[in-house]
């Protein structure tokens, strides 16, 4: 299977943290396109709802990505860092603010139909809840299971992709780990909801990525999209693939496979600091090198899968890596 | 509903780490039995398969409890101290140990029946995996699966309770955190087959145990038995309720009431260099604290819930706790 | 000895996070001082350079402090959300942005000079690193060192608290944990440098703040100032004290009595979706009940650190929470 | 520098854990010492006392090493196994205890300079504390500060290397991570006390490895022996070097000789069910990988090291590694 590489759009942006409002300047989305359009092997954009992708803007969207042959692969609304949303969208006690979430995921289905872009990537970061005792987590719960299961009931057409991640911007998210983020799609009764997995939330959240995949096949190949990064185990870093951790995007690659993945390979990172192409370009790399080492090597893995030797392993991943 | 206080039998006993072989003295099934039915309030046990209760000694221990009083909460089979279960037990890729775990998991659950003991709790702590590229986490999930589908369908006037853990003695466990618990336990379709949350494992996963009460109720009421410790978040550290958090057991106590939860509150502690009896009477003191804190401020607690305002639950906690 | 409570200025304001520009509405700096110096029991305010305090406001707020009863308890430059410290203020690599972070420091230790105030806390939050095999950290301690010792000398009368923070916003700084800054503090040779604990800080660095406190006595009676929160234990979340912990601030008040501090007791939260008032407030109030507690059974707890028993010290604090 | 690579004897044996008394079969301290010295590039051992060498097995031992020809590396004082210091050894509030383990560490350093051991490996890992409220940090690291001092005023011609680490078999240590030994190391005054790092220590306290060597350099030259594994990042997994993390070993190497350090690489994990021979082995052998690159690289690390620039580095360590 060939892999299909692609970004986030604000990735090539100026990406502020909390206390610095960004340590490069603003670049205008055509810009960023350009940029990102020009990073070896990409092939896809992501769009951010509001941010890059607006009704106003479709038009002249469609034709600059035809420009640059790129695909746009998802579009993710912004539902986190639009302030009516401060204290949930999907799931706000507000029943106001949860019609306008509804509403405006509608809006942003349209424009991907209008896209021919097939996913929708939901990542809904402001519902959750910061404070114990203070949310009523069966009720929002509830919530946040309508409001997906009618915007994918409406839009057959398109996947809906749940990005889960236990923290940030709330102290607790509603969408935390892949299982009950795949519970939650289960129980819209919907086909068409999965999962996207950021491959740093899945480290944040404690799990193994190949693992992570495989819940997701077995809960109906829910498995729906991909966002690759790297962290230090303990908060979503958003860095450069590879460069903490590298056995465990080697199995990711290989469980993606086993399990039919056939989706995109986006990276989702936040190079604070850094030449934002060179970085995210440097992440396509690594997955490339780590891919080239799955298909030299994938059948001398499924006998190390089977074999369960933590010896054998490390004398294989010394002979590949290092 | 009133409250049911229990513990696990080897608490009292002499507490092992991976260091030391104990801090105190052994005690034998007897004394500890005695021990515990002397803590105030306890009026269950539960007992670890192999260690505390054996074809052997069914009919002693079944006149011992009667004799204390005590209620037999739980059978808790010994699938994970046993080196023979070393590389995972239902789990295992060997087929002869997967055999050999399901017969000694039946074996307990005719003990459980003779002791009219209604729960097996199932802590499969072997199953699961230490190093990446070492385990099929498919055919082994899906082994560890059968297995429970197995007995719980061969036991079905007993209910199966799986204990999860994010890690322990495996660097990850299968059975990590409620969610994947709970897809688990949906794809045996046994009816009998639920979850045990142990609070300190919960902390671990960084779960909120309240919202993960939810989640068993959501997934069809599945939330079958309950262990409670305190920890300082990243280890299983087995300690005394309330020594480190606080109001996370007031919210735990009203989410089980929420959710109609009406199974034992059980210790499960470790009190290496604590006189255990003392430790563990402890934890009820505090639960029973908490409890009374509950019964004369539901409504208020209701009311907080849903107003979502941190400081108002600020001051609340201030005005019960402190 | 009596307590005194203060507040971080900009606590009060717009708090951001890295995808939401800000939860509420602006407030100007006297809007913001206002509401700060009505809070119950606020005495004194910290003020951030360039953000609330620069040479063109220093009379205003002379003015406008004494106006209010407030002390100015310390100022903290500005060396981390100003992007020309991006990759480091006393530490950069760059010669020029070590002389302007050192010229502006000097600059704010003048307005100290002028408001009375007779600390500067200084958080170097962008003096660190994110990626492995990207900084040299022999040479940029050194100049960490050498700045804060030029500039402590120069200014004998004031104190330079040092406050220490394992990452964000780098993924490691290099003042993360208490130990560490303490040797750089005594690397100085200056004594009037010393730390600041953040009880946030000190949790996401895995200490225990009253040992923490110790530490700094050792080393010389180095502890300068305290800032006050709960967080989760993974991440700085800056909530409410008391709303995850309890016990471990009462032990810390205990320590800071018999460690002989005689600082200010300063409220450091970002109340992203709270009343700011009201949240700084609920600080303020649980540091006085666990302050009341500590007052009333001080020698029990005297008693019960001697003991070092662990069933007598959780019967205590059941009596005393709960 | 040519490195020299040694192994702990017992990490050949029959590791436990806390559930699980052994996963294999407990062997004796010759076969072990045969197994280890047949290990390629194995040059030294290090032996904890009581189990490994006593009084009676000096000579005995002696002799085994030379017909081996390994060097005796360390000694490491049992002070963490036996539960007469399961409350602390030279912290404990109990003076026979503290005598008792002085004594005992008296005898292991006349047993080390027979044979002609230059390093005694001090881990108190009872030295520390479980519960809050339940210990006098002063007084305890006090006495742990003097029973150092002590010894090692005594035995001039031995170092006294001090193992860190967060936390097991207590909630916190006393010695827990790299500044806080070197403090005390400090505080003793005497020139031949300093610091061991056991990698996976270092990574549980949230340390970047290269930047706690350097640590050790500012403060006198205090890196006195180095214990290498790998983990998850939470716990002291005790894994084989490489099979998690890649990068930071490289950088460990590159800071070990920047900042002189002449001593061993010892191994030390808990193969609880690997081959252990096997295991430690490859530990090694991925160190000589790592050591290969950076022989081969170091200055073209000089380069990025003083650059600082993220995508550099990336690109650089796609080169060599992958």
């Amino acid at each position: 299977m060939k892999r299909k590489y692609s970004v986030i759009l604000g990735n090539l942006g100026n990406t502020c943290d909390r206390f610095c409002s960004g340590y490069k300047e603003k670049l205008s989305t055509m810009v960023m396109l350009k940029r990102a359009a020009a990073i070896p092997h990409v092939a896809g954009i992501e769009l951010v709802g509001s941010w890059d992708i607006r009704p106003d803007n479709v038009k002249e969207m469609k034709r600059a990505l035809k420009g640059y042959g790129m695909k746009c692969v998802s579009i993710i609304p912004d539902v986190f860092a639009d302030k009516r949303y401060g204290k949930g969208s999907y799931s706000s006690s507000d029943a106001k603010v949860r019609k306008l979430a509804l509403d405006y995921t509608r809006m942003m289905s349209d424009i991907a139909v209008e896209l021919d872009c097939g996913t929708i990537n939901l990542w809904p970061g402001q519902d959750g809840y910061d404070y114990l005792l203070c949310a009523d987590y069966e009720r929002e719960r509830e919530w946040l299971c309508e409001a997906v299961a009618k915007v994918a009931d409406e839009y057959r057409g398109l996947k809906f992709a749940l990005e889960y991640k236990p923290k940030e911007p709330r102290t607790h998210s509603y969408l935390a780990r892949m299982a009950d983020t795949l519970l939650l799609a289960q129980e819209t009764r919907c086909p068409n909801v999965g999962v996207t997995i950021d491959t740093g939330h899945a480290f944040v959240a404690g799990e193994v990525v190949g693992e992570s995949i495989v819940l997701a096949k077995r809960a109906g190949n829910r498995l729906l999209h991909m966002h690759f990064n790297d962290n230090f185990g303990s908060w979503d870093d958003d860095m450069i693939v590879g460069s903490v951790h590298s056995v465990c995007y080697l199995e990711t690659l290989y469980w993606l496979d086993r399990c039919g993945y056939e989706g995109w390979l986006s990276m989702d990172q936040y190079p604070y600091r850094e030449d934002a192409a060179g970085a995210i370009g440097e992440s396509i790399l690594w997955l490339r090198k780590f891919d080239a080492i799955l298909q030299a090597k994938r059948s001398a893995i499924d006998t190390l899968i089977a074999a369960g030797d933590a010896v054998r392993t490390s004398a294989f991943l010394r002979s590949v890596l290092a």
